[in-house]
């Protein structure tokens, strides 16, 4: 999407590929919204840690962060040897599969990509293929982002009150995002709609990145802590709720998404108000049987404990809220079981989840 | 309850009084948990700032120290004109009645201390029994909450995990405190069980406040983003939720208090965990019809944008998280329906919402 840096508006991919350098370049979210820029990773290892240390987070980011990282690792290989690039590339497939253990899409990213590679007879053929598959993955990214677009806009009247939580915008993905998707669409649409942004604590994603994202767009739109969406649903103030989703299960329909996406899914359903999960293709886990057995990451103590923001001086500092002498608890993750979802939007129209399953191979499935 | 400031252990209230320097003595609760400062308010009009500016903050606290305030000022008028008086005592009640819209304890604080006073036939008989009923104010707030600790206590057993909503512990009262009142009488009795602490944003009392009041008492505790509670529910892992209140209806049995306590008893409901609100007789209002008339106040964006906390370097200071140039929504109260809660633990046992109305005269409404 557009970025405006001092008057400057210019169109920026959230995840890019420069071949000559043989580097990926992401915006490094962490130093959002205070600060826009973009950095280059150098190796497929430190691309692994930019997955690990969420300088690029959201589910279609890491995916296609991933699927470059391998066609970078893979570029790296000096020499001929098939035998010792195949060996070659099993470290990087796993180095970077096991970046972000909650996460689908990077493995099915990789997947994608080492696929691909297997029609190369050389190392320099499997190199190649490795960075098409790539791009292709990056381009289908920003595509399903749009039928996302293109589908979820109908649910958007103009009046409505919406609540997002966490960031499932463009900066999750290599373009547009998921949950914003239909927003920014409705608004290409001429339609005016006001956005409650849940601060999502304890990294406050939505605070800092979705209420960038919506001011850079210029969509009306307000930041609210994690504790107030329960009394706008009680006083009538909300509408519709728009979240992402890191995996969903196609067998169950439960999607695993940012902690506090389930408390918002049961305050939703006590109010009747519609629950919209926005997922592209390739966070469909087909495999698992329940929810319960997707692993939740227990993230450091240290994100609930303190915050990160900016001093008045203008400096980016990390501060300790709590008592010092207290630890944390920090599930990263929670699961939504299907009868709280009144829909899932998906690149190929939205459904309910519990017809996810049926329509297995409209999904993609099969690839 | 005790505090221990570099190995020292010591008695404290959190509302007292000075008579020799006419002050209130206030722990400045803002500084919590990195420092522990008493301050002395000089006349009534900081008095009622320190209510305003949550130096002091907690249903029992302000009514305290209301109370306390209206003595201060009765204290400060000086000759013997009793009509002069009378309009001076008005002011002073008008000044602390309004530091704190949605709050209705100074407003019965006030009311019992100016009611005392009428027994005087002078000046300084009235400004003598000003500060004998404000003191019997703070007597009756520690009594009541040992009473709610007695009572509350018969529900926690061993190896539980208790979920608590903001602080409603010692230092939202005089003394003791009343979601907290349960914990610490238990603990007396030498139970062992474990607290998950909220966070409660945007001013984060439960991982400032409640996190260091337990912290105090060795009391196992851990502190949990407002977004997790949801998926701990979900996974067995919480026994039992107590909180606080604001101001309950004697009516309705609909409960006020910290945005956010009306979410955690959606969940509670939905995973069928016992929710109990701990009250003093004070906070319970017998006039209003219904909780949807309850004032909310819409506080400050600048909360939600940002954190109070520590540096690294050990400095106090406010950093902006959200995005700069987004706004916020932030209202700090929620109101929690009767059909939401198991029971209300009071001085005088523990009841359902519905029966509040029909216990009025047990429950003080005639004072």
């Amino acid at each position: 999407m557009n970025v405006t840096v001092r008057g400057q508006t210019r169109h920026h991919r959230t995840v890019a590929f420069d071949p000559a350098s043989n580097a990926v370049r992401l915006i490094e979210q962490r130093l959002l919204p205070h600060q826009f820029q973009i950095v280059a990773t150098r190796d497929y290892s430190e691309t692994a840690r930019a997955i690990t240390d969420m300088v690029v987070r959201g589910a279609g980011a890491i995916g296609a962060t991933a699927a470059y990282g391998l066609a970078q690792g893979a570029r790296a290989f000096r020499g001929g040897d098939l035998k010792k690039f195949s060996r070659h590339v099993a470290t990087v497939y796993h180095t970077l599969a096991t970046a972000r253990p909650t996460a689908v899409d990077p493995v099915n990213a990789l997947n994608t990509v080492r696929a691909a590679m297997r029609a190369g007879e050389t190392v320099a053929e499997q190199q190649a293929l490795a960075l098409a598959a790539a791009e292709e993955f990056a381009h289908e990214d920003v595509q399903h982002c749009a039928a996302i677009g293109r589908h979820g806009a109908k649910l958007i009247r103009n009046g409505m009150r919406v609540l997002t939580h966490c960031n499932a915008g463009w900066l999750g993905f290599v373009d547009i995002g998921s949950a914003t998707a239909p927003l920014y669409a409705a608004q290409a649409q001429g339609r005016k709609f006001h956005v409650y942004c849940d601060e999502t604590r304890p990294r406050s994603q939505g605070a800092t990145l979705t209420a960038w994202e919506l001011a850079q767009q210029k969509i009306s739109h307000q930041i609210i802590a994690d504790n107030a969406a329960g009394h706008l649903m009680q006083r009538g103030e909300i509408d519709l709720v728009i979240v992402g989703s890191d995996r969903t299960l196609g067998r169950t329909g439960e999607v695993a998404n940012k902690i506090g996406t389930y408390t918002k899914a049961v305050l939703a359903a006590r109010h009747q108000i519609p629950f919209y999960v926005a997922i592209p293709l390739s966070t469909i886990d087909w495999k698992l049987k329940r929810g319960f057995d997707i692993p939740i990451e227990d993230r450091h103590a240290e994100e609930v404990l303190g915050a990160w923001g900016v001093t008045r001086s203008g400096k980016r500092e990390f501060i300790r809220v709590a008592n010092p002498t207290s630890g944390a608890r920090n599930p990263g993750f929670d699961v939504t079981p299907p009868e709280l979802i009144t829909g899932i939007i998906t690149p190929a129209g939205i459904f309910k989840p519990g017809e996810l399953s049926r329509r297995r191979c409209e999904l993609g499935a099969a690839t």
